[in-house]
């Protein structure tokens, strides 16, 4: 079962699909369930771990909003979701390096996990910014043009 | 990436890991990006979608809620994670029930995606329920035995 | 700004506003939140508190998903909103039990609210089963009438 | 029952409660519940409202994620907070905007709360920021001091 066939499957989509934005939805969904896992995880290690536990945390509801928010095709709000994906990007970023710092097998994988998170959404935000001169450039041609 | 390995790193599943549960966390979470992103590609619809918007939206709920809570293995809530299992099976059925009955692309693969998330929790809870009946011949067997 | 009349001003609630629902809507709302809350401080106490954050964040989760599905107007779903109000119970009871055993302050008010939003999902789920049996009887009696 | 007193109970706050953080942490979990409630009452209008129902449910989704992460005062993820909080006036304006645009109670309840919400993230930010000058300050005192 794909998210990003479904995506491709809205009736606004057609041609226009996004592949890069398809590809970070589905890294934030799946990041979002890796990091509730690895703050659950971390709570059971006997080492002082609230710090990991905490930004776990955090990077898991961001990401969940991420790709929630990342998902939607209907009407518009480009600009909304080229703003979650930079706050998401820095959920990771954080997230990744609190992890790194530890040894357990849920940490290094939820670097990991953290890490081609931010570069997939790194990914999708500069399609979205390329596309956002593509329209500034069609309007001010637009504009000259009347 | 897999959430099923996350969970088994958790460290205190050790050999103990279920893999229906694990598999039934994976499908509810694709379950649930899966019907968010039906409601919305619904909302784009001609026809009139609005009792699909509506269980596609609680069943993304249902199904983010019920794959959070079946991730976690510190200490112990089995038994809700049995409840949540039940109501997950319960929001799916609903859900694939109301879109089999629309001929969108994005529908016909949400009511696929609701069965097999069903099949699944039907499949982890049934694990569950059997380590609960061992779990009271245990206890019988210790109070017997006292 | 209130949930409750919000929910009122839906376009198909009119004269047929269920208090009790809105009152759990609220409640689970706040409780949704006091939980995360909870789950947070109790990862910075120094005594082990696992089983708690464990307890906390699953009720969290539970009441997220109860909230916002029992939110919805649109359509028809009650039959899963009565059982979530009744997981959303079960999660409430699990939580308040553990929290009180403990003696920080948080955990004594995430009890109280674990508490007083198990009776509000308990009264709304009165009032629904009270309407499928007007249901039922009217149902029985356009039968009778046929 | 009060979500910034429960914040003011975690072990490592003591006096440094941040009010007007608290208070946009309230605000953004009320702003995530009455904007799920909007888009659904928005799905149920006979007028085309698919843009409201888009930007409600973006909007639900950013507040959720915002509220959940103010909340945390376990260690430190500050400027995590800052850019959620930057994102949520952001979502909030937004949708605020779209809301006005429709003559339903509503969505004037609606655009009244995301204003509310806006603004009081706007302020949670200042005192954030505040903060940060702040600890620069302590730090290149420090580390003149050194």
């Amino acid at each position: 079962m794909s998210i990003e066939q479904m995506i491709s499957e809205h009736p606004d989509v057609g041609d226009d699909y996004n592949g890069a934005l398809g590809q970070a939805v589905r890294r934030a969904m799946y990041c979002a369930a890796i990091c509730n896992s690895c703050a659950d995880a971390c709570s059971a290690e006997d080492m002082d771990m609230r710090q990991c536990i905490r930004l776990c945390m955090d990077c898991s509801d961001v990401c969940e909003a991420t790709y929630r928010v990342s998902t939607r095709r209907t009407g518009h709000n480009r600009q909304l979701i080229r703003t979650m994906l930079a706050v998401c990007i820095h959920a990771c970023q954080l997230c990744e390096e609190e992890c790194a710092r530890h040894d357990n097998d849920h940490c290094r994988r939820c670097a990991r996990m953290c890490s081609e998170c931010a570069e997939d959404c790194q990914r999708a935000l500069e399609t979205l910014n390329d596309e956002a001169h593509a329209d500034a450039e069609v309007s001010t041609f637009e504009h000259d043009a009347a």
